[in-house]
């Protein structure tokens, strides 16, 4: 195979807020545990929606700037061609999956393992360059030919795993860090996921893959609800025709379960993981509203429950799922909806953002 | 020692909400792993005022009826007077401090150590009795003579601390399980503690004890902030003055800290609380607002914050919080600020609910 | 159905070490947390031929005297036929399977929720009722018609599980333990499990359904080898033709494995185990030598490896390998071997002892 | 102050086993990550004499070659005096002791925080630098003018804290770090240290400090053992006088211990841990025989007990010890028996080795 790397590649690039534009840009250069990754294939998130409308997602201790110049894009995969000095974790044609995060390896979460919440976050720029990235977040991502991957970002790839499935490993990745957070101890333990979104979706997937049961489902669409039941869920909630604390109650004998993962956002969902789970109970927030909600604090405090923030892909949950995809234990692929080149990837925002079609991952190909 | 235990004893007894009553009752008689406690001495708490006022704290699994003809008080500490079969872990003529909660010990939070969560929580009556006890909250507590204590809510108390001190072990056990829900590395980490009443001291004393350093403790009165120096804090910061979330910056460097202990119940404690920590940092929630409030859950998600809501003083936290006590790590005293007799309960009450003379907690000995 | 229970049973008595008769006892009656199980069938353990030969396992704080009049037995399944005072967790006419330990859950251990370490272990006479059970160990088990069982000992059988197979779940739930004591993190980990005994086949089993990958069973006899491909093993390796470790480390491309589970309690097997992990590994101990063994201590603490000893089949695993097998996650009754009537069970121990005919588990169906 | 730095510096470097000479090397240039620490003080540690004599410590993957021309030494401080591209963490003139080890920030161990597991331990010469340092072990240590520090190797040194005193940091550290793996939860809890040199007696003064109670330590010399009462042992015993199994069994009631850190490497030293511990308890590794020792396995695995080696501090527990010496919880310089001239290293080798004059630590100055 020809591996051979061209100096110019096309890549998006963001203009002003929401304004995204092919160009052609130097193919960037891996420096030492970098390789540089040819994209085959990258799917569309509904962060990239956000990045591209608003910038990256703000965060504690200071916003990050709306970044002109940057190429968005964070669920893609491709093929090693190209190692930066010292890399021999991967080799030139090593089909690769990514996380987004490679921590800064000095800060004191980094220090302990817990790289995505990187106290260097965002400081990867000349002058100050702790080494942090965050692919399509912080650093140049994957609508383009070409990126650069931090080894610790990438994870190997099967043959047995399509291109488009493998886009997927990222989010599948998300919902094993969430159940990690919960402990880890999840076969046999009843699990609720609220929100039939991807990671949503992925979070049936991967909790019943490790033995949850039964694993329940909550959400707007009985579309998405029957994929939900395809990727392992035991019930499924129709909130617009049953009270989703009411069901699962009911599915329980009235006992609650031990585990919500949180994947909706909705104003209310924090209250109704308090009122499904059993006293004691653990929940992972993997969404968010998009503003500040009333939550009834006291019904946490009382019943010992515990909440669980978590930020994308840590613990290298990635590989972990990356692993049960590769044993086939789900098919990532069923949430996979739309396809589209290249060149299309503002059609392929826009079927993402509309859900025209009832899209739910679309995936470009790279080149088409 | 004369330990000879009479038929009567006088307790003060609820009558319709708000009443209490001094009255005569049987002594009750200890069970398999029970035994009888003569009450010397009882702390009140804020929760005693709100059961008097409202009943026992509601819970996710129905809410437990206001119960008349019961007798309160849960911070309370005596001598042991007569054991129930079986009972050999404690003797007669042992001085003994309590904690609130014997679990059923057969439902799955009891099989896992998680007993104040226990899933039976007021299940002891005739007909239904699976053993869980909250004394003082859905059994007989402290505000009488004697009381029936299983053996789990009993831990020694050596003669090197007073009854008075003795009453407030329970407290700083609560603020130990708080501690040791943030996952127990605290020594040279940096905490926050919000909220400077008998939980929050206590919080400062202890986790300045198991090393945390520094420990700041935020409040509006200056005297319990004051009082807060004493047991340990290294700063303390006005919030009727400064900005918390500014002041905890200024200190920390920027950094913001490692742990949070929510002990305020304030409206916007989560979400400070939240701004004061790192990313990747940990709240514990030890006091709750009346009711709900707003949230920035996003901020919770996008930096991995984590909360932990506690109900009471589990995983033996008050038996090693004795053992601090006992070995002088800090004045736990320094918390107590009124005494009174027995029969003048009433007005005890009255001190602690409206805070005369700066009261912090109020102790009443038995008999007086 | 009817459950009505007689006044006597038959039962398998203990006499002199390794003199076991089948007797008529009275069928004991069910106290507060417990019920009365009709016995339909029992697996066979090597621990059932050592207590008949030498009396339960000895433990650190006194060793437990030979127990003549009792009747052994600890893998049992049968029918709840009678409740005791309060029982509602199970009802009259369910199928249950059974775990071995019910703790005193006073003692420090049991109060933090591993009540196979139950320090009043064996206390459960006259005199000195501290209520721990370990039915066939200390208490009377399942060579007969009925035993008592805490609730605690009890877990649900669905109608599409056999009673041979629910006689292997307290099997998988020892294993299910033994990965929860290595952290609970197995999808996508590399699992080692050495010896294909049924503790051993029931890790691979339950190791390859919580996602572990590659799951790698060593041992001396190919067929016990190629049941473990059966039932979820990626690779084998014989012991008697290839060395382990060798074999493990070829397999892994020189890294080692995350996790050991030991399970065969081989001489070296210690020292092996250690030279299989990657630096910082985790080895379960599940088995042991019948004496002291040399030990390469300085291989543990160079390589930060952590050791965990388990002693049953403690935190609820039993109820979490229920759940897998009730999924037919993997095929539990792939172990079974040979089954034999009531009045067989010599025969039966006979089989199991020396393996006649290549038998792993040999059952014991009541009535025959 | 002048940080000014010369071009050449003094440091003693390795011939054939056994020898080392003072000689004139190039001071050495920070890179990334990195700074330039001016030794001013330097402790003696067993592990250099055994560097020095037989190489670097032998590990799974391979051991390490014997390391001609290098300069060990590792329980170090200085001062700042040049800082690598990026550096902002500290600053020149920074007071600063070290912890040994950074890891290479991309293997699975480091990926996970156990940075002292790394698995590219020793790779850190050309042609194959993954990062990693063991500085003393694996790259120049402290035994010269100069050294250069990962930043991940250093923490702050405040000025109430000597420099000899400081030296000691980094065996607080290893302490604390054996401490941690035992699960964080020390208050209140009863801990042995067996074997009263440096690292253990950092464990008794440590354990005290985070609320240990009681603390017994073990050993053979009473002046040791004196030593570790001014530490905070609550009690100590002389195993050639005692028992050491039964004194610890006596002074905890029969009961055992919660915890023992073993710091002795006796021969029999496992088996007396796993029979000074309470069933279901936890035992750290921190010291090891030369060779392979006789262990009862079936002690650990019938008593539910875990045992964790431990390399080195990680888990940036230097961090921690640091600020419990700053706060003057203990006087780690108790342990500080001896000091000499840097140009005396030789005689203070041989005092350290040979014990002359009780030697306990024994610290060199730079310059004399």
């Amino acid at each position: 195979m020809n591996y051979e790397v061209p100096e110019k590649m096309k890549a998006w690039v963001l203009g002003n807020p929401g304004e995204l534009t092919l160009e052609e840009k130097p193919v960037p250069q891996p420096k030492k545990s970098e390789v540089l990754v040819r994209i085959d294939a990258v799917a569309i998130c509904a962060t990239d929606l956000e990045i591209i409308e608003n910038g990256p997602p703000a965060m504690i201790q200071g916003g990050l700037p709306f970044n002109k110049g940057f190429t968005p894009g964070h669920e893609y995969m491709g093929t090693v061609v190209k190692l930066g000095p010292g890399v021999d974790e991967y080799k030139i044609g090593d089909r690769v999956a990514v996380e987004i995060h490679a921590g800064c390896s000095s800060c004191e979460r980094c220090r302990e393992g817990m790289y995505t919440s990187c106290l260097n976050y965002g400081k990867n720029y000349e002058g100050n360059d702790k080494g942090h990235r965050a692919n399509g977040f912080t650093t140049d991502g994957g609508f383009a030919e070409y990126a650069i991957n931090n080894v610790n970002t990438l994870c190997h790839v099967g043959d047995n795993v399509t291109d488009e499935e493998a886009t997927l490993i990222v989010t599948a990745g998300t919902a094993m860090y969430g159940l990690d957070t919960l402990g880890g101890i999840i076969a046999g333990q009843s699990v609720v996921v609220t929100g039939p979104g991807p990671i949503g979706l992925m979070a049936v997937a991967v909790a019943k893959s490790l033995g949850a049961n039964p694993v329940i489902l909550t959400g707007t669409r009985d579309n998405r609800l029957e994929l939900g039941k395809k990727l392992g869920a035991d019930y499924t909630v129709n909130v617009r025709k049953e009270n989703a604390v009411d069901a699962v109650k009911k599915i329980t004998n009235g006992e609650g379960v031990h585990y919500v993962m949180e994947c909706s956002g909705a104003p209310n969902a924090v209250n109704e993981a308090a009122n499904m789970v059993k006293r004691g109970g653990r929940i992972c927030l993997a969404a968010f509203p998009s503003k500040p909600v009333e939550v009834d604090v006291a019904a946490l405090v009382r019943n010992n429950i515990s909440l669980f923030g978590i930020r994308g892909e840590g613990r290298s949950a990635v590989h972990r799922a990356a692993s049960l995809i590769s044993e086939k234990r789900f098919d990532a692929s069923l949430i996979h909806t739309h396809t589209f080149g290249f060149t299309e990837l503002l059609t392929a925002l826009k079927y993402s953002k509309e859900r025209i079609d009832d899209a739910i991952k679309v995936v470009v190909k790279i080149p088409e």
